[in-house]
């Protein structure tokens, strides 16, 4: 029943309210890295506690994204430009789940971080979760206003984030040289940096969702590539 | 039209050949793994190269499922066991393509190691990685035959997976702590660890699936807590 009032109506509803599972997830996974980043940066052990208490919610939402998107497809068969951003609605809460796994991971290493000695690095790595917290809000902002503009420029920040990643891994490096009491904190603040370095490429990935959601086209320029420490060495 | 023999033939026939894609892409995935823990294992750069490059031919059986299963939810409309079994489709997609990422990771760090002293931990590893490998094939093998017994088996082997990654975690820092040379081919061997320890999750996830198509119950009974390397020191 294509053009009958009430059937788009509620099609509309519909939708708002899948955007609006989506923003509240969005929001969530924000959260959780918010936190994480500064149980980290205070030695919040109660902080970190909370973060790692707070995963289901995130998983809460996830389920009714999918069952949503079940109803949807069931009851009103859509075509063309819905169908595409229905089918991407998985492909973003899935992105957001592993946003927030990674807020949970960085938690679950606050505490022996807390315990060790300071490495300086970690204002480095704290760095580098603000500048990917910033790409996160920028990419579900953009997601939700649908706006491309916004979704290029998180694309092109990632870059930023791989050379913030790649020089605070050989700075790492250095540390665990100079001092063998340095290698527990630093290995990680490693996994730490590289769980928020994965942060970034669901932010862009997210941004490249929100492109593909408008224009029906995938987004094929080359991104460069992440992770140049998979190379590395001292 | 549910009963009418033709639509009823045609739907299984869609079916199969979702559960055919599925099978080849967890066939691509594994080797993927396979060839990366190869190449580790013989410093072989050429078959890490290309594990490499054959990332993509794993994404094209994702896009491929996907496909198949927003057409098979738009024509055949399907309800409780098939819309089950279908959705969950994506959701197995998700977690090869996962595996298959983790394999190419392994893979971009088998020229540094190849560089870098020979560390013996490396062949606790391999076995890490021999052993996901086997609970891959296996929950593979219980997904396509719906056999609960086997999924179970691999959900109760994921505690092994973990402890030996653990185990790793410690016998690593070990060495750095023994020479600052160990330091930058420990790094690598961890990161990789870690990679093999998520495909052990992933394993998990297809098995948890599983149960999930047949008995429509989420398996709930506590699964031992990944990587308690996250709160460990030396």
């Amino acid at each position: 029943m294509p053009g009958n009032p009430h059937t788009v109506r509620s099609f509309d509803h519909d939708i708002n309210r899948l955007n609006q599972t989506i923003a509240h997830m969005g929001g969530l996974a924000e959260t959780q890295l918010v936190s994480a980043l500064q149980a980290m940066e205070q030695g919040d052990t109660d902080l970190a506690a909370r973060v790692i208490g707070a995963d289901g919610q995130v998983d809460g939402d996830e389920d009714s994204i999918n069952e949503q998107v079940v109803r949807l497809l069931a009851l009103r068969q859509p075509v063309a430009d819905d169908l595409r951003l229905i089918m991407s609605s998985l492909k973003v809460a899935s992105a957001l789940e592993r946003i927030a796994d990674h807020a949970t991971s960085t938690a679950h290493r606050v505490e022996v971080l807390r315990q060790s000695p300071h490495i300086p690095a970690i204002r480095s790595v704290l760095r580098l979760g603000w500048l990917v917290r910033d790409l996160l809000k920028e990419s579900l902002d953009a997601f939700l206003a649908q706006d491309t503009d916004r979704a290029h420029k998180v694309r092109d920040s990632d870059r930023e984030v791989d050379d913030l990643y790649s020089s605070l891994f050989r700075e790492l490096l250095t540390y665990m040289m100079e001092d063998p009491r340095n290698i527990t904190p630093c290995t990680h603040l490693m996994f730490i940096a590289k769980n928020l370095e994965r942060v970034g490429d669901h932010a862009t990935n997210l941004a490249e969702i929100t492109c593909f959601i408008v224009t029906g086209q995938q987004v094929t320029g080359q991104r460069p590539k992440a992770d140049q420490s998979s190379s590395m060495s001292l």
